[in-house]
């Protein structure tokens, strides 16, 4: 099978944008739903900065969903903290047969899309909709300088895996159409395998990012009791993904330790945000895993704790940004 | 038993100055060895605005340990990151009889305290030092708005324990010193008890209040998160005094959780530090327990990352201080 449909970007930031165009550059039918600098990207399309080679594309964009319309495979790269805008965002895009792939950050998004997908009426039932989605990772260093240029510093890697069920024959077709892009893409069995191990590094460097002011992965690792936290951490969520059904392999601490060193002052996506002034990811990289592996009776004291204190600084940033909206007004 | 003699204060702020005040208004031969505002004092002597009534005292202050000289009793109300001051402080103000006794918040102090009086020549070894040593806490809200006024806004109970053995005859004179005075004071058998129970309170709330960004006791309780993370941080501490041979009652979470309930936007002394940029006591209030609980197995986990996080902004504090004073020379 060879996927040759019609192809939506939804969330086309630094990582949406990076794959849609390099899916468009493969010759691929890809239109962008874009919110912020719809007039400057269809004047001058995305540039992408990129360690694999710079480009330019001119792609179709559109800035309301209607206007885009049905696809046949919808790539969703919306920040989690924008998931409530999924249901007005995928009721014009997708119909019953439309497979709608993630590739955001943590644990709920699935299942925030199904709900989105009943909610608009392309599916009757969670269960339905949740037959659509195929989950995915991304290991990727890319960044959005500006609303239609994006940096991409390092790496690219996707592993894909259905939400429901094993992999099928548009799994692997999907797969196809990144390693035809040339982007390494391979598939699993779990979903719930390769987004927990994402987790144990997403969790320590990017709550920790947060929470350790500034703290970008080389000072975590420089300071001898942050390293101890992020460590500690690293097991405790091997723990939460053991009792969530998932064995993970404890070398993968020191192998994920090992490789962040050798990554320099590398600042995790939720620093970014933080440093920029925009919401986090809280909800999806450190509430729902925690919430995870409380339910099955594990409490995860440090996985809690950072969760508690991000979702404070989130808070803070915003009733901050309020006030000072309040007081120019 | 009454005590008659000489008493020296070190580190007159807002603790060691409210003491000395009331001991001095009650008769008592007080001595106040002054960092900061000393011509001020001179002048104007302290201004004490006192929940239990406003007063004002002109006592002797000197700026230099050799003039205030010999003391029969020192009364240690430094903030524990100054302790590296103790050795030449107390050179000239102790002898090997003079009684020491400390106020200062968290764990270590004493040892410090005795491995000072032997490094300035008082004592010939630490163990010696170590008999001439009381430990006490202070329940005390107050604030220095000024070198020379102290705003004492509630409490002020004291709470005494002798550093080597049980309570002795000048254990209770030292007590009914503070009595006289008309604060209230205790005497009992355990330092380590009266240490690890102010800790219950002061681990959680301190550590919180720096790491989570100006959370002030209300802030803590309201959230429901930060108030579960509280509550789990207080069952630690608990679990890290058991296993250093002190016995808790569980229902101290609850009881200090209503107490706490009831101050209202209660800043706690870490949280004044750090909003003042001043240095944080992370190792007396985190670090040291954190110690004493890990060298006996438990991991204490939040405890640990409360005390990575706290050390990290302490550390940030000092490190923007430096940059900005490199810049303006």
């Amino acid at each position: 099978m060879k996927f040759g449909g019609k192809i939506g970007i939804v969330g086309a930031g630094a990582l949406g944008a990076f794959y849609g165009a390099r899916l468009y550059r493969a010759g691929n039918d890809v239109h962008f739903l874009v919110r912020t600098g719809f007039e400057l990207i269809r004047e001058h399309g995305y540039e992408i900065r990129s360690c694999d080679g710079d480009f330019t594309i001119k792609p179709p964009v559109y800035s309301a969903p209607e206007d885009l319309g049905k696809c046949d495979l919808i790539l969703v790269g919306l920040k989690a903290f924008a998931n409530h805008f999924l249901p007005e965002v995928l009721g014009p895009l997708a119909t019953p047969n439309t497979v709608v792939v993630t590739l955001q950050n943590g644990l709920g998004n699935e299942e925030t899309i199904a709900e989105a997908l009943v909610k608009c009426g392309v599916h009757r039932s969670v269960a339905e909709a949740s037959k659509q989605i195929i989950g995915g990772t991304a290991f990727l260093c890319s960044n959005r300088v500006a609303p239609n240029v994006i940096i991409h510093s390092a790496h690219g890697f996707v592993r894909l895996a259905e939400f429901q069920g094993s992999p099928k024959e548009r799994t692997f077709a999907v797969a196809q159409l990144f390693l035809d892009a040339g982007i390494s893409c391979d598939v699993r069995e779990s979903l719930a395998a390769i987004r927990w191990e994402k987790l144990v590094w997403n969790i320590p460097f990017n709550g920790l990012g947060v929470a350790a002011h500034q703290a970008d992965t080389a000072v975590i690792l420089a300071d001898p009791e942050l390293r101890t936290t992020a460590v500690e951490i690293m097991k405790e969520v091997i723990a939460a993904a053991k009792v969530n059904g998932v064995d993970l392999d404890e070398r993968l601490v020191a192998d994920l330790i090992g490789k962040t060193e050798i990554m320099g002052h590398y600042k995790s996506s939720m620093q970014i945000d933080f440093e920029a002034g925009r919401p986090l990811e809280v909800e999806a990289i450190l509430g729902e895993p925690v919430r995870r592996a409380q339910q099955k009776g594990f409490s995860a004291p440090r996985m809690h704790m950072l969760y508690a204190l991000v979702r404070r600084m989130d808070q803070l940033r915003q009733s901050n940004l309020e006030n000072s909206q309040s007081r120019s007004s």
